[in-house]
């Protein structure tokens, strides 16, 4: 299904080249005053056209709310819908009468799925899409910072993007995030455990081809005397832990220190030589060299890692708050 | 919350100490003749003591299938519960008065959430759940058998468990799995794609760090002419494309290639050597060295690794089956 | 939350006197020609201002379809994404400075919730808001059409409407359905009983009271001997029961017979008489006559009725599609 | 599905004539000491036997709670997973080769949906499994009372209830149900209104025919006017109104007023007489008398009622809580 998160609930819409991508964020906390610039300059840090090895399609990605605020500006506790209007959709880039089967997308799987595709630009499965969760998570961005947490991922391409623009190819890449100011009680045990959730919500990015915390790959090559997170003294509230191995999770569950985490990307699929493919019949074709695409998608997926990471810290700090509000446990925040 | 899945929903309960681990597999689909040799075989790969590296606790782990099954052994179509009793839990081997947190398990952050926990092995948070997880896991493999498709897993150690054994301490590792059988068409867009919900799976599995799957890492130093899975002639349907570097998955769904992925596992933190730590009032204090315990945890995750992909593979071809049965598309099983 | 259904899943978004009303339909099967006509003339009959007793406001109520369809206008299997722009709305009809609380409307309920509301037209709580579920529900009445299932509902209303108008009052109602053509087997038992989910579907709907099905609140003084709906010999599909006390469920699940319910709404409280009442603060003050409103929305509730019946039976449909489509379970659709 | 509930979830199993009922409650507050004699005695008001026109089967009833509880007694936040295993079934009362279908059972339904059926004392279709919903309500009663929320109900027979007996014959009924000490603003918009859940969960229970609250049908026939519920001045917390017509609830939430509902019974069609039906051939048969059974089931209704009310109450108070944790809403409990 097209949604993600149990208490904070993104759900989205559109395809590539339809009228407009969009959705409705339904959960969040009514009478907060968010500062709508966050959201919109984490669309702008997607938007392509702005790095060297990224699209030139042109997209402006203005976000029209629907509603879920008051005439004031404060979020009504209602659901927050939102649609961002497709332009410069050019058709006929990708509208060809073969329908060849590019290789690595998912033309071919939503055709076995389906029985129906929107080939135009990819349909519903392009990285277009990414632009409604990016407008979501920034307005969820926007109430975490008013929390004190902050989400900051960088990208690094996997090698020489310039090499690979000259080459008329692409290339891989990777994106590093960190989440501070995280107490400690943040996450579910066995079904919604934070790591799970945040790997979940990161697999689901266009490209996406590997999720790491902590230490990852690394920590199955160490001793367990070498990756223990000692505890300080007093175990102070900002920073429990000597080292931070566990990337901020322990049982699931955030211990106070950073969420650290990494997702690694694939080159895209789409390039600028010719590639052989078959059509949907199986009968060998030729995809002409792509027009606009990205030479390293990983450069524009920072903005989305955090958009994401940011709708499941909101969805699990909301389903804490059932847990922390009656019984025993402290009020977290 | 304790449940994996939307139509196929495995819900759970347990403490590691308490009278009983158990289950509930809603969703498995009625009349089914399951060969209930292919659960209680995972449970034996699963069961400590068999390989070296592996504890030394004894659980015989017999499943006691409650409900779901007519008395000729068929699936009924309802729910089907399950309990496991938890035996030699030797409870003395825990409960310390000065409760020590052990590093890196889930001592604190279940305090710091819950306010209480049941210190008895892990309570909740011990490996010890997996057991339903297996149970489950198994009976949803022997369905799947039925259809044709099988998942099989092959743990590795991550360095030299003989001498992580010598030294008293533990060693990481990986497991790799591999789905065969599974034809195009598997998996939801958005917000339930194939890998998404597999690495979620995955990483709810104790002590997990990092998920894979195809080409997974390696993929962001490759370029895009590189890493292309190019199309066969005709399409066959066992084998569509030439090579797999997507790992049997395109725009989260399978494309009719195996799924390849794999998991990363840290060291236990439970080891044969005094530890020094604090209690929950952040006294320090120290850990004795560790009775029973794994030395390479990822040793007995292959089973595991395999529950948990059957429990996403069946869930994802009943929500399939909605799509699949009305309007155009084909039916794929 | 905002939304109805598991696998046909509405979500919905707007407040009364926002720029727009809206939701996102999920899950439609791919590849369906539906006649948009169908939620067109649905939408045509909740307007307002067409019968004795209904209110005067304006709503064009253009439904914009954003996404999920082909460019011929085949269901994409996508998420259906559309928008209904508000007109018409009045404001200053509603926005009073002193907003005294409505007497049996949600305006306490939601500050008391929320802490905030939208005061104007009732914000979120409106009655406008089934516009949305009647776009949506209408798309689905079309799918449904072809499967050779029908709804059809009608309004009645509880007293004498034109004399509660004279009296610038209003009156109750209530809303006879009938779904014919579906087969027996759909349902779910325990916690998606058919009979259950239309219950909260009808309850959802604005001033709604009670529920009945079958022989509903008569049977309570029934004699077992009385209500029993014999079996005809053979079993005939279209007709297995002699009589149909039953409503067409049996154990949750359709028979075969007609389901047959009622729904009864309470007169709204919104009248053009002077109202004693209190502000936010409790201090006493009056509500003067209103303007534009229903003397009986009972009359306007059918097509209401009809497009929340669809989204259970659609969203049923597809649940049955999992179990039918394994096992030894007949395909029913 | 088997479930109940989005945060305080209970997810059933069992047959009628199985091994064992049982359940897992999920979600329950951790640190709680729950008063373990109010499930008990839930139960034991359940329990067949009891009043003239109810079952004399006799049923034990007692549950074995097999985690989420603390050494000391305390929940622990985890999950609760508990089972009653079934005593005193008489397989051959039931077990009759021809199988005839009995009429307004489910007999008939099942084998449609499913192609396979317990038969045996009706299998998971049985009202034995509202057990398990008891003892799980029972304990989410016991949190509640701890709040200062009651809920009580009272069961009314239809007719002459010994009349029916000495014909062999059944009679229906009606449960009255009062939710007391609940503050104003428990409920969700759209949704999850609170009525819409209490009907539901009130429909699932076995012969339900129809739901009220409030002024239920006979709000169909009132005028606006005189179903006011005029509030008084200074909005006094524990009764905002001077009437009831409401039943406690507006837009979906509760207004502080007690809850009041109403749930119609049928009267059950296992009757003392001889009953023409057919075998799932449709080839006429006769039943046989039946034996043991409830004359009037509603007599055994009230404790159930009870039961999915608690839970209902306990899923949107954990709802609630995400709302009231943040942003301006005031914290109701």
């Amino acid at each position: 299904m097209n949604s993600f998160g149990t208490l904070l609930r993104l759900s989205t819409f559109g395809e590539s080249h339809g009228p407009a991508m969009g959705g409705i964020l339904d959960g969040m906390p009514p009478g907060l005053h968010l500062d709508l610039s966050i959201a919109e300059g984490l669309l702008a840090r997607r938007r392509p056209g702005q790095a060297v090895g990224t699209s030139q399609r042109k997209e402006s990605d203005c976000v029209e709310w629907l509603s879920g605020f008051s005439p004031e500006g404060l979020t009504l506790g209602s659901s927050i819908g939102f649609i961002i209007r497709n332009k410069d959709a050019r058709s006929k880039d990708y509208d060809l009468e073969l329908r060849p089967l590019r290789p690595n997308h998912a033309d071919f799987t939503y055709m076995e799925k389906y029985g129906i595709h929107d080939f135009r630009g990819g349909g519903r499965a392009s990285a277009r899409e990414t632009v409604s969760w990016v407008a979501a998570g920034g307005l969820v961005l926007a109430w975490l910072h008013s929390l004190g947490i902050s989400v900051s991922a960088e990208s690094f391409p996997g090698g020489d993007v310039k090499a690979a623009m000259c080459d008329g190819d692409s290339i891989g890449g990777y994106v590093k995030c960190r989440i501070e100011g995280l107490k400690a009680g943040v996450g579910q045990p066995v079904g919604d455990k934070l790591h799970a959730r945040l790997a979940a919500a990161m697999m689901s990015i266009n490209a996406a081809k590997a999720f790491e915390y902590g230490d990852g790959i690394a920590a199955a090559s160490m001793r367990g005397s070498q990756a223990a997170d000692l505890f300080k003294p007093g175990l102070p509230k900002e920073s429990p832990c000597i080292t931070n191995h566990s990337g901020g999770v322990q049982g699931g569950i955030s211990n106070g220190m950073p969420v650290e985490l990494r997702v690694w990307f694939k080159p895209t699929p789409t390039i600028m030589q010719e590639i052989s493919t078959v059509d949907m019949n199986g009968r060998p074709c030729t995809m002409p060299p792509a027009g606009r695409h990205d030479a390293c998608v990983a450069l524009r997926a920072a903005p989305i890692v955090e958009a994401m990471a940011a709708l499941v810290i909101g969805d699990l700090l909301l389903q804490g708050a059932a847990t922390e509000s009656f019984g025993v446990a402290k009020r977290i925040f």
